[in-house]
């Protein structure tokens, strides 16, 4: 991919409609209820609106792009899990007997899983294959791939988004595997916060005292031998990043492009929106954040990107789960706007509270 | 109904066993995903084994019991709508325009309408008629209704919790409409927690500053006058409370006999539940929390019941929309426990982590 290809995606990314979003208010001021109370459901459906640049978006149906991808920051022990269950991983989301198989069936919505570059690939008719490499360079003694690769996963990203939203997809959320990207999750924010590495490094799935300080080290090493810069998103996710962030970058673009809503998972989801938000920051006002993640450098990417979750409940799995558990709050938002009886039609005293 | 009707269905109320929500969890700690990281997901399913009975309570189908009540508090102006208003809804209740049936709808829950009292009936096929009165009496003057009501509001509520139970629901869900339902709630709290009636009196739907200074003058002249004793909860709930609260913390007793989960909505179902608890203290073990309302007294009556609300959205409609917005949460923590895959099976590497 040219880097012009990209540009064109970027470009093709405006700022929500904010009219819509008020019309909606405005609606919902009508509905027979006190003015506001249903709270973040209504701040959250006009968000919507405004994205979907109409006061009445209807009911939108979803679909869920879950990228995995190796590390070689795994060589460096930052995770509790070997290397290998990235692919088993991979081919249990092929088989639908994963925490986000169980979840998009249970809220109807379409899962697409990708392989953006696990070590060792996994042959099933179910994984759409978008292999980068096999697993990035280990970041701590050089760049995790070329930038090449990088606008290559951008690019594959964003053509997914654009295929869901052609199909019908109105709402695009984002999910990740990869042992070890909660570190690349974390060098990326470090880098383009920017923010200290012990700021953005937490135990992820499940490490102790001293992987949690190889993890700090790692991602100062891993930014201090590849010399980043922020002004350069690409060559900062090149350096430091992840296939399936990467991926995930992408799709965050090609979904704004396609005034889609981007419901973002938790902190590695989050870290490939900055990316994102970096390249276009109008692409911050797609995105919906569904879960506040315990990784502490997920609250900082939450402020930055001006993003307030919905959940909060100790999720840290990944896979897009905790954007599938929020899935049912936007669809009831949705409905709430589009089904709810006016104060006139029902006859029922608006005291204007 | 003789108290010794009540003393029956309270009796029938064991504690939740605690047996099968450990094996719930060892269970899940089975599954394709690090330990505990669907955070509280997890612990919900398990309180739900735990309240079933099972480490494999399956899938559960969900009702909601809507209970509207007409208050003496109204002509205290503790409400910025005026009493009219419950009847209006009720009628919206019925003709299906209200924010609880959207989202009974969304959420394939069965929505029953209660008309414990308001002050003007509303004839309609949708609404189940268990009316204590027609509108509670002022409680700042004397009793809100006899002993011999809030015993009948009690066994009415239990008696919808049966039938629900023998239906096949396997949640019941309460929710609340009554302009000045706030204040009778307020009022509960304050006798039963205890606590101070600036300490649970809250704005409601919308009230100013000197209607907060009212309603707190309100709350506390009705505990004053009545002379409530906290040692007897039926007399608390017939001197200060209200007629769908009565049915409400019956739905509670009946529920909980059933081995039901209690769904509870926002701080006026949560009074209801309070007077269910001080009746039958093993009832608290079948109530879910589902959002933190912003009424300051609903903090307190959660820590009361050792609750932990699933969302926190600034929600203050009542209806049970709070409670229909947290129940695909149940569902989905009871769908991950039900389907997701083992480690053995999937043949991915436990780590343990």
């Amino acid at each position: 991919m040219s880097r012009a290809a990209l540009d064109a995606v970027i470009r093709r990314i405006e700022p929500v409609d904010r009219a819509a979003g008020r019309a909606a208010q405005g609606a919902f001021d009508r509905k027979t209820k006190p003015r506001g109370s249903l709270g973040e459901l209504e701040s959250l459906a006009c968000r919507v609106a405004a994205i979907r640049g109409t006061a009445s978006p209807g009911r939108l149906r979803a679909a869920v792009v879950l990228a995995a991808g190796d590390h070689g920051y795994a060589a460096r022990e930052v995770s509790a899990y070997p290397q290998e269950v990235t692919g088993q991983m991979l081919a249990n989301f092929a088989s639908g007997g994963a925490a986000v198989n169980v979840l998009a069936r249970e809220t109807g919505a379409q899962l697409v899983v990708v392989d953006a570059g696990v070590a060792a690939p996994v042959e099933h008719e179910a994984i759409r294959q978008l292999r980068l490499g096999a697993g990035t360079a280990d970041a701590t003694k050089g760049p995790a791939m070329t930038p090449d690769q990088a606008l290559a996963g951008l690019r594959g990203g964003a053509e997914i988004a654009a295929e869901l939203a052609a199909g019908g997809s109105g709402i695009v959320a984002t999910g990740d595997m990869g042992i070890g990207n909660t570190t690349a999750a974390a060098a990326l924010c470090a880098a383009l916060l920017p923010a200290d590495s012990e700021a953005v490094s937490g135990r992820g799935t499940g490490l102790d005292d001293a992987g949690l300080a190889r993890k700090v080290e790692t991602v100062r090493r891993a930014l201090t031998v590849n010399a980043v810069d922020a002004a350069d998103p690409v060559g900062v996710l090149a350096s430091v990043g992840g296939f399936e962030l990467a991926v995930l970058a992408g799709v965050c673009l090609g979904a704004a492009a396609e005034g889609c809503v981007v419901l973002l998972d938790g902190f590695v989801t989050g870290a490939a929106a900055l990316v994102a938000a970096r390249l276009a920051p109008a692409a911050a006002g797609f995105m919906v954040a569904s879960h506040r993640s315990p990784e502490p450098g997920h609250a900082l990417v939450l402020t930055d990107l001006g993003l307030r979750p919905l959940l909060d409940l100790g999720l840290r799995l990944g896979e897009g789960s905790g954007a599938l558990l929020a899935l049912p709050l936007v669809h009831a938002s949705l409905a709430l706007l589009a089904d709810m009886a006016t104060f006139d039609a029902a006859g029922v005293t608006d005291a204007g509270a």
